[in-house]
């Protein structure tokens, strides 16, 4: 029965989120979901392959010991991700032995290794206990020029060759093309064919140089979803800054795997990053994404991939950013204390701080602060509190503390008796 | 003769990119253009409203100084942008001296202030020698529930009085909702429509909240397109990662004006950064962007931002992130050194470091390193001594001067006269 060893792993998955497809605002902001189910969309049936020991070893800072490597596998199998990449065995005897650590570490999630698409890399790598191979064509000159004939025939003869090898193994195998967005579209397509009736789990789309963009990304993926009936996988790399956008629009077009790493690292500044994907994925369908992802462990994943690859978190990371939750218009910290859903779609009961020392306060927001402070004022004293705090914000900001101080001194004396 | 009163910015730029709007390949990468004319796209002709004064001061981090502003402005102007955004004068004293002395800079750009639909501020803004008013409707819950009709006649009231006022002083004038993309459609498109044939200048559309998605913003864009005649300008949240793809998506469906700021600081996470908007405007038009913009001013601008507001640029911000282009694995490697434009699509002429002391390196980025130093060795010494750095980069990675060394000893080695 090869149609069942092929079932994808995202149809294992629970999909809570069937009953409520159709779009009503919610307290999650629900417009963002598609107003009509929308045939081809995978965006509530997806699964993710994490590839921060794979892509994220390429990033310029990353130096991964063994030790490394295995509490970062499994913290990304806490957080719930369905697949772990690691780094190709054939690159070096270290990188076989850690890849044979952890798949012996008897985690949830299934474990895939990336290989160039050569009968040397396949043996070595079947023999190290994976659950499956994601192969790659080495490079992307082959897939830019081979207009002529012969080139598609030596990739044709050696995909299967290695693809077949694999199957035999009983492995799962992904074939996929590097910079696919600048091969020959029908080279690409006839390339696909081809493998999906040799069988292979997965066909993998890569914007290898970051340069694709969203509408490019679901025309070539809804295209592909009517040429081949296995899944398909896909990469983008984030050097114009579409990489989470792009990921977004391949599962609207039908596409069912996601490559990411942690923080995004990876070749240059790196691929579509789990934290980014699981806010916009969230956005989408947030049952779906929290019945499956343990989002409350996402901020320590991060940290742990910051500290080992030594860099900061940066200042305007998704959901676990400093500043992710920091409102400070009038107008906005007014909507939010009262209804924080207004302007904050991700986790509105997670921490979200209203700062009001500073002089582009509103009234709204000082009230509230008031009345959580138990002092009584009438709207016009807060408004004139209000004013004098805008006063001193000009020269500085003030922290809560001072605010507090300041809004306890009026009230005290609005309500001391006059002097008679 | 009010048509040319409002001939918008971007049609007085030179568009140099007519000639070269059919896609081919070249050293950009142009298979990236769109491959046929698209007559709604303005991906070739648009321009930035750069709003690190006023959306960037709403940033947790911000407190600009009247000199931190100053600097700031005179930066934006030196690197080309067409308009810069200053928080509102209402906001406080100091707002409007600082909104004052900005405008007696004398800069290029077109100066701008965002105040709410209201006359108190119009009539506080238009004192200050701004060349115009970005107006916005105060609050979301608005658009969000004006259904009803009594809503909606205030609020075209209220803007009709604001419009007219500000026109009748000579200047630009835009009409904003906020959070449009969960506002009533119909409710929405005939607001503009109405202020459209007010006569002003643009209409914006903003993601309050950071949630759209590229398809769903080419839809809003695209229709809005179709019912007014004025410009159309952009404001996009990154709380799900598509501030930059959303802002590209806009543009190919007929928007004219992007909203920025400098490392995309602002509200939460922020905004479409002006630094990854120009790495992916460069990608579907290099010399319409390089003629725009003094793009080598970018770095500069964006650590004058980062010290002002005290943060790190973040490792991978684009363009000038320290790791944008650091190659690592020995495929991609080998490619960049034959051909940067291979996987390098920014800025090939730029800083492209390709690290070879690592365990994933091959021997063609090595062989290229040997001959650099005017090394002779064979294809064969080459792999072999690939293979011993492999093995000590296998314990710990290698610098470059580490590299050269062993590869200069085991150059001497090969080339030293056996004993006789």
């Amino acid at each position: 029965m090869p149609k069942s060893e092929k079932e994808p792993v995202s149809k294992r998955v629970k999909t809570a989120s069937n009953a409520s497809s159709v779009g009503t605002i919610n307290d999650t902001g629900a417009i963002y979901k598609p107003k009509f189910s929308d045939s081809l969309s995978r965006v509530n049936n997806f699964s993710i392959i994490e590839s921060t020991l794979r892509e994220g070893e390429q990033f310029g800072n990353a130096f991964f010991t063994t030790e490394d490597k295995v509490k970062i596998a499994k913290a990304l199998d806490d957080f719930g991700v369905e697949y772990i990449e690691i780094t190709s065995p054939a690159a070096s005897e270290q990188s076989r032995q850690d890849c044979i650590t952890i798949c012996n570490l008897g985690l949830k999630a299934k474990i895939l290794t990336h290989v160039r698409c050569h009968m040397d890399d396949a043996r070595i790598a079947v023999e190290t206990g994976v659950d499956g191979l994601d192969v790659v064509i080495g490079t992307s000159s082959y897939l830019r020029e081979f207009s002529h004939g012969k080139d598609m025939d030596y990739i044709i003869k050696q995909a299967t060759e290695v693809i077949t090898f694999i199957k035999s193994k009983g492995l799962e195998v992904r074939f996929s093309s590097e910079d696919s967005f600048r091969s020959d579209l029908v080279d690409l397509l006839n390339l696909y064919k081809t493998v999906d009736k040799l069988g292979v789990n997965r066909v993998g789309i890569a914007d290898t140089v970051g340069c694709a963009n969203p509408r490019q990304v679901y025309d070539l993926v809804k295209t592909l979803r009517g040429v081949v009936s296995c899944d398909i996988e896909c990469h983008f790399h984030n050097d114009t800054g579409c990489a989470i956008a792009n990921a977004y629009a391949a599962l609207e077009a039908g596409a069912t795997h996601i490559d990411t790493s942690v923080l995004g690292i990876g070749e240059r500044n790196g691929i579509t990053p789990l934290g980014g994907l699981c806010a916009r994925m969230y956005v989408a369908d947030k049952q779906y994404v929290m019945d499956k992802y343990d989002l409350h462990k996402l901020r320590e994943v991060e940290n742990l991939v910051a500290e080992t690859v030594q860099i900061q978190v940066p200042f305007n990371n998704y959901i676990t950013g400093y500043c992710a939750f920091t409102h400070k218009a009038g107008i906005h910290a007014k909507a939010i204390l009262n209804n924080p859903s207004t302007y904050e779609i991700l986790k509105p009961d997670d921490f979200g701080y209203v700062s009001i020392g500073h002089r582009l306060t509103g009234w709204n927001a000082v009230k509230n602060r008031v009345q959580q402070l138990g002092l009584k004022l009438s709207d016009d004293e807060v408004k004139e509190v209000t004013s004098q705090i805008k006063q001193l914000a000009d020269l500085k900001p003030l922290g809560i503390e001072e605010v507090d101080t300041l809004l306890r001194v009026f009230h005290d004396k609005m309500n001391t008796p006059a002097e008679d």
